[in-house]
């Protein structure tokens, strides 16, 4: 087993680089903390090192044993980590799709990494997420999914292409809006559906709200305003595949 | 109008404080940042002072003008922020009730803060948080209600006794539970009903699933794991009152 001590190692370098976006396209690479996501992780053969300051619970051809101090660089958290895995990205295909959810420009990490794991929960087959939509790979997204990224495909696309397919396909597709729009009792269940969340501020693009079959508003009193992930819950739970 | 210009002074100091819990509980003060809130802040009467470094928006007796230096001090945001506004905590109580959540020891405030905004939403009358849920003057809290926590009255309490009131009230209490549960079809709308969501890892005590008069589980497939914001959403929904 190899063994780090030193904090200015290459590897450890470049490890800690991979809180970068940029580090992550360049190399392909993320890394994922703890023993649950990387439990998750190695079922689905994606990660290339483990690095521990612990006893290693994972039987792994490639496990790093550093100190503490390295391991509390290498880490996002404030609280400590005794498992990190450096991973590859995931490259999964969807195979028979009959749920698709589609996110136009969702900032917060925390609200892609939620929605993601909410599709995995009520059967959803793909997300496809616009090219300003926050990276998936941001340690805050890859936590609130809680590892349900590594069962879901997401593709990053021009969402307009991605509509105009999946009409083609036979797909019926609601953007959410608070123009125009028809309650989920006046939108019927189909076989195949998509569903369009959009920016925190300014909710989904015209473009594709223009696109869609439907718009869709969630009803409501009062205050008038949910956060993205709750409203992707609420209607994916309506729509929820099988 | 006041204007400051020392990091040391001892206003600046005691602001900067209010982002500690301990002083927010002795003070009975707490920060907000933005336009946004202010103005909800504002129609509450509850704003003690409004802090800024550039052009005040806002019509108010006591506004005090700083360096952006200090503005930065006081801020808990990385990025630049140009109003801060000290308030006093809210002390709203319920009128008639038909619709109240129930918070059992969530941890995260992004989490604490959706679920109010959501509960204001679906016309919910009060919020009861356990003792060990976490802060609500938490930045992060505070900023995940949108501002939705001055429409809501929220009440610190130990949760059994209000699950006992509420019961003599002729309230249905329903505890979010996996095992021995019931969906929500199966549990009939009523007037007069309490919903109970728990810890992030835990759930809700087994105390308070023992006195609730139902058990709820949403029906998932797959991962079978929501954000407990998500969750409640969608039965704040399902169940929302008038």
């Amino acid at each position: 087993m190899e063994s780090i001590t030193s904090l200015q190692n290459s590897k450890v370098k470049k490890w800690t680089a991979l809180h970068k976006k940029k580090e992550r396209d360049n190399t392909g690479l993320f890394l994922i903390e703890g023993e649950h996501l990387i439990q998750e992780a190695l079922k689905e053969n994606i990660v290339e090192t483990i690095i521990t300051d612990e006893q290693c619970p994972f039987d792994f051809e490639n496990i790093v044993q550093v100190s503490p101090q390295i391991m509390r660089k290498i880490s996002d958290n404030v609280s400590a980590v005794h498992l990190i895995a450096v991973c590859h990205k995931l490259e999964k295909q969807p195979d028979m799709v009959s749920r698709a959810l589609l996110l136009d420009g969702v900032q917060d990490p925390g609200n892609l990494g939620t929605l993601i794991r909410t599709a995995v929960s009520f059967s959803f087959d793909v997300v496809y997420v616009s090219e300003d939509t926050c990276d998936l790979y941001n340690d805050k997204a890859i936590r609130s999914t809680q590892g349900a990224l590594f069962h879901m495909p997401v593709i990053r696309a021009n969402l307009v292409d991605v509509v105009k397919q999946l009409q083609k396909d036979g797909f019926t597709i609601v953007a959410t809006s608070l123009e125009e729009s028809e309650t989920m009792s006046e939108i019927p269940k189909s076989e195949h559906m998509g569903f369009i969340f959009g920016n925190e501020g300014q909710g989904v693009s015209k473009v594709l709200q223009h696109e869609a079959n439907h718009r869709l508003r969630i009803e409501m009193h009062g205050f008038e305003s949910l956060n993205v992930a709750v409203a992707g819950g609420i209607v994916m739970y309506q729509y929820r595949g099988k």
